[in-house]
């Protein structure tokens, strides 16, 4: 920011535009003259770019009402010659458009969390070149993609070579073949393949889901959960400002180990939207039968939204917890789910994904849900790539699936080692059993102060549980996506950093 | 809509939410009824789902009151007990949850343009099974994928089963290898490969421009132009509603014959961001180098965002037109500018497209517009596949370059086929030169009436013009994404059909 001095007065206000650079916001202070006494501050004002003439007028009297209201006794008001001069102008900086920036995404805080994440990593390697950094930070697969479902991608990629084999554009929904696999194996009995639309990957969707749902929306989040949720609350403008606390006009349901991680909806007031992701990311805790019930009859009391997030569902050990929010009788009248095959067919980097939209969904209106999400999805999205879906469709073939589940089952291993390990080293750790993410407490230390200190001590990158929200402060996620090789090590390094 | 009886007084309010299901708006009668005189209606009102007991009282009483205001000197209004009854309730529909449908949705026209074609397109095949329906609709291209570029996301596709080719998440905005060839293929000299945003695809960024640039921007596009700006300007809130000539608040820059489809840029209202698509789909039109010097200009008076659809700029013949934006000194300032794979190199199906952000280009603030697109891009999406992006590299590296241009050279050669045969039948006929589409005239018919006559005598799908704005009136698209067989069949079909 930058001082330039100006002098405007009331009597010229007919060239103030050329005194000032086009397109740039200004704070100008407005001082009071009359031809008896010398100048005093009366205002001053933030003025946004490219103002005219007319708009500067209207300020200069306010400034000028302003101060004769506050003063309509003093003696110099009462002066015959009365005179607003706008007496410097501070530049806040030069825009090249008058176009002003939206002002939600002026709320977001510096970085979403990930990227955060990967630049103080690579200062720590730059810092320390020889180090071998290990990342459990964000949960990004490391394992080669089973033979079957690669073998089926690159038959595909192969075969658009050819005229048999090539295809254009395809239904933006997803292919047809692919509907039905994901409706017969994820969900028999519970939807139709109608309903299912296949997708370049969940974190897309939500971000889709939030531009359907608009604006005038509420949310409700877990407390931690994935930042996504509310990063695109934000952005919609389903928000206010950011306070020390988190997000004005999002409730964050707060899940600790006090509550066992699902949150007390006693307590919550109705929002539009819940966000609820089971099992959980960071905390890793899978809600049960019971907790899933009254979380669909919260939702059905207050008629609200549940958007459900069950990207991670095939880590599910306990045989209560359910894998579907459709399990719930009565979930599709109010809830949407989204899953990934991120997690399930190391496709991080493939992209595929899929969202449910029951059409007994309706808004208020008695509009189904479905008919927006069509409109959204046929206008804004172009379909997944169909060799990415000839990969999602092997994923559900005999072969492919087994081939899936064996790479979920590694990954599971590998939560276990973190898990028995952090609880050797005599830590209050969680999750780990039905989810790849296991959650470390650090009971009084600030979460960013123990993901420093992990990476300065171990090399070893984690998550800080701020991260993911107020009630992440004072832990650190663990991912369990990683070789064994790197999970061994990282338990070793854990073990003489902070072991007994 | 139906209508069922209720009794509701205002003695009697208490019970009044129970009468009612729960969520279901509806359109309540009120009527007025005095000891001494029977009922005589008041005003009817339409009621939110879940309306409180002490809203319906302040519904109530409003009835009562304006009633009251207006009859205050009757004889009835002064009789000593009054009382409003709620005589009837129109049920709209029932909602299964009390979420208020996006207002930007419904005023959505019924469908995407391409979704609404294939429906039509369906209905004619299911009533005439036998016949051998051409399109030159959705410009969905048709021929194999060269091989060198298939073969290289095949060995990428193989090479993910493999611990060396196997890669997860990537960055959110494209492979660096990507994203520097971009630049040295379309920008030498001109834009940096930080400044590239790799995506799947150019349809899906202009969502997420627009979810960037928020509600409180204002649009102009061509008129006719892509419906994807116009719809996701409505989606976002950006409008108003549908009118016969468009909706409103948003400034249709009309393209026609007469102004050799380059608006009257000085009639032109102010907007913040300006859509502009050359060579523009649908009327194939390329702009000169003089137009969008003029283009530019007008957005750097106008303090607005050029937001520059290049998709089809590769099949620019004539030299003078520039290719990108860019290549207007100054234009980095003001632009944006998207692209895409899909009509380069058959990539429709496979996803990939890119946008390019210049750092130089600010809001009025001062903050670079690249700051909200990357944070745009890491929160809203998760990267495009890594194996489409390896078939990406390959378009640009010298042999599968020279493979897409053979491409883009054959549906060029089926341009002017088309473009040679309507001229031949008398039509008034434009694009095709610069461009993959023809704009065929029928002056003073309905575009979907012609869509129809060219369905019903030639089995042959193509796009209304009125699908692309209200200037598209008049005219048809016909795209040059075909086999050779089927647009030489096509061309047989119309001379039968509308040949002298």
């Amino acid at each position: 920011m930058y001082f330039f001095p100006v002098m405007i007065t009331s009597d010229a206000l007919q060239g103030i535009p050329t005194y000032l650079p086009k397109y740039q916001p200004a704070l100008a202070v407005f001082t009071c003259q009359t031809h008896k006494s010398s100048c005093y501050r009366l205002s001053k004002r933030f003025i946004p770019g490219s103002t005219s003439t007319e708009q500067w007028r209207h300020y200069i009297a306010m400034a000028l009402n302003m101060n004769t209201m506050r003063n309509s006794n003093s003696k110099m008001m009462r002066s015959s010659r009365t005179c607003v001069v706008v007496r410097s102008v501070a530049a806040v900086e030069r825009g090249t458009v008058n176009v002003q920036r939206n002002e939600n995404f002026a709320k977001l805080r510096a970085g979403y969390l990930f990227p955060e994440i990967a630049r103080r990593r690579r200062a720590h390697q730059d810092a320390n070149p020889d180090a071998k950094v290990i990342s459990l930070g964000i949960g990004d697969t490391t394992e080669p993609l089973p033979q079957y479902i690669a073998d089926a991608m690159a038959k595909a990629a192969a075969g658009m070579a050819n005229r048999e084999g090539y295809s254009g554009y395809g239904a933006e929904q997803g292919q047809g073949s692919l509907r039905e696999a994901l409706a017969n194996t994820f969900y028999p009995n519970l939807r139709v393949p109608d309903e299912i639309f296949v997708s370049d990957g969940s974190k897309c969707d939500i971000a889709r889901i939030q531009m359907m749902f608009g604006a005038k929306a509420t949310v409700a989040v877990q407390d931690p959960s994935y930042p996504v949720y509310v990063d695109t609350s934000v952005m919609m403008g389903m928000t206010g400002e950011y306070n020390n606390a988190g997000f004005d006009n999002i409730v964050y349901m707060e899940c600790k180990p006090e509550n066992n991680f699902f949150p007390d909806l006693s307590k919550m007031p109705r929002t539009d939207i819940i966000f609820f992701c089971s099992p959980n990311n960071p905390t890793g805790a899978a809600a049960t039968r019971a907790q899933l019930t009254e979380l669909v009859n919260f939702a059905k009391k207050n008629g609200s939204i549940l958007v459900f997030d069950a990207a991670y569902a095939l880590y599910i050990t306990n045989p209560d917890c359910p894998r579907s929010i459709f399990e719930i009788p009565g979930a599709e009248e109010v809830a949407i789910e989204t899953c990934s095959f991120s997690k399930y067919a190391g496709f991080t980097g493939v992209r595929l994904g899929w969202t449910v939209v029951p059409k007994a969904l309706k808004y208020a209106d008695g509009t189904p849900v479905w008919n927006d999400w069509n409109r959204m999805m046929t206008t804004c999205f172009n379909g997944a790539s169909n060799i990415v879906q000839a990969g999602g469709l092997a994923c559900l073939q005999p072969e492919g699936y087994k081939e899936m589940i064996s790479l979920i089952e590694f990954y599971k291993e590998n939560a276990t080692i973190l898990l028995a390990a952090f609880k050797e080293m005599g830590f209050k750790v969680y999750g780990g059993n039905d989810a790849p993410y296991v959650w470390v407490g650090f009971p009084g230390k600030a979460s960013w102060d123990v993901f420093a200190e992990i990476l300065q001590k171990c090399d070893i990158v984690t998550t800080p549980g701020s991260g993911f929200g107020p009630a992440g402060e004072g832990f650190v996620r663990a991912s369990a996506f990683g070789s064994r090789e790197n999970i061994l090590e990282a338990v070793r390094r854990f073990k003489v950093a902070f072991g007994k």
